[in-house]
């Protein structure tokens, strides 16, 4: 089972996974948990040019999409495919509806680009997506209190709500496979919410 | 106008292309010197890791593709366009023919792929492109002689020799476009031919 968490940021993503991660093993489950952009150290060095600060020179709205799908294809190819055929669970931290969500919804970029990429690079879609859901000023205030901003992080509060929208429209498009979780709830109510979902699934 | 110069390695690329702004700098024109992958501080980046040696991480050919792609459409946005715009001579070392010659004729990638990278993600195409031409084991000895081999000069000559016929290919597709130069000729000899394309266009 290949299981993708999704939402802006400082929503409990991480929170949300450990706790995930550490029911499974409780089942005896083989786990991999890993994250987009990144997840193998070649991915993880193109997430860093993703992610860095640079005042010299602006990142084209195209550069970064093919960045994200670069990263993605050596991730599915090294780390997801291998990892589901080997019968493990894989637990991962953002995936393609976070690229239709940051640079369709957000920056605006075609959905047409989006969708050619994910018919030709994306080899393996998540079975079940968690969207964790919160009005954008909750988890922003989260987000700062974690220290220096990251490109993404430093957008400001009308582009997460952009990308908040799109998610929105995914998980209206998306039914049977992503399920928003109200992120304005405890840890607990968070988690239990997500196990009655992978419990019915 | 927009030159490319392509080949494989060791062919006199660096050589004809410095020929060529000398000769187009005694005509008075604005010149932009530039190449691929790379050209602006980001893509140059992007470059690094593509030609990086690796002997942890196997790159995948989508990656690799999906690299290359992300580095041009940084380029193209922001020197290419711009230069060609304030109506410059734009040359550039490598471009969209490298991708069909190394990464489907040589690697195996499907057209297909590139095809739809080309068309939704190169928004211009050179006016003219050199193609430096000579057997593998010429250029292959120059390559060795300039000291360590990137990830690319690393192949055997097979993948070269499939490289060569992917451009013989583009050659005979675009003949209004792509020029074959005989670069087994001297510097002297493959400049006067360049020279002689470049006058009657």
């Amino acid at each position: 089972m290949f299981i993708s968490f999704e939402g802006t940021e400082g929503v409990g993503k991480t929170t949300l996974i450990r706790r995930i991660y550490e029911y499974l093993e409780q089942q005896n489950k083989d786990i991999v948990l890993t994250r987009e952009p990144g997840g193998t150290p070649m991915a993880e060095q193109i997430r860093s040019l993703l992610l860095s600060v640079n005042h010299e020179e602006k990142m084209c709205n195209d550069t970064e999409l093919l960045l994200m799908y670069a990263a993605r294809a050596q991730h599915l190819d090294l780390v997801v495919i291998p990892a589901l055929n080997a019968g493990k669970t894989v637990l991962c931290d953002r995936f393609t509806d976070a690229s239709f969500a940051y640079q369709c919804a957000g920056r605006g970029l075609s959905q047409e680009k989006l969708v050619l990429l994910n018919e030709n690079f994306v080899t393996r879609m998540p079975d079940f997506t968690f969207w964790l859901d919160a009005p954008i000023e909750i988890g922003m205030t989260r987000a700062r209190e974690r220290g220096a901003l990251d490109r993404f992080e430093q957008e400001k509060v009308t582009f997460f709500e952009k990308v908040r929208t799109g998610y929105a429209t995914l998980a209206e498009r998306h039914p049977e496979r992503i399920k928003r979780l109200d992120a304005t709830q405890t840890a607990d109510q968070v988690f239990e919410q997500a196990l009655a979902y992978l419990k019915s699934a």
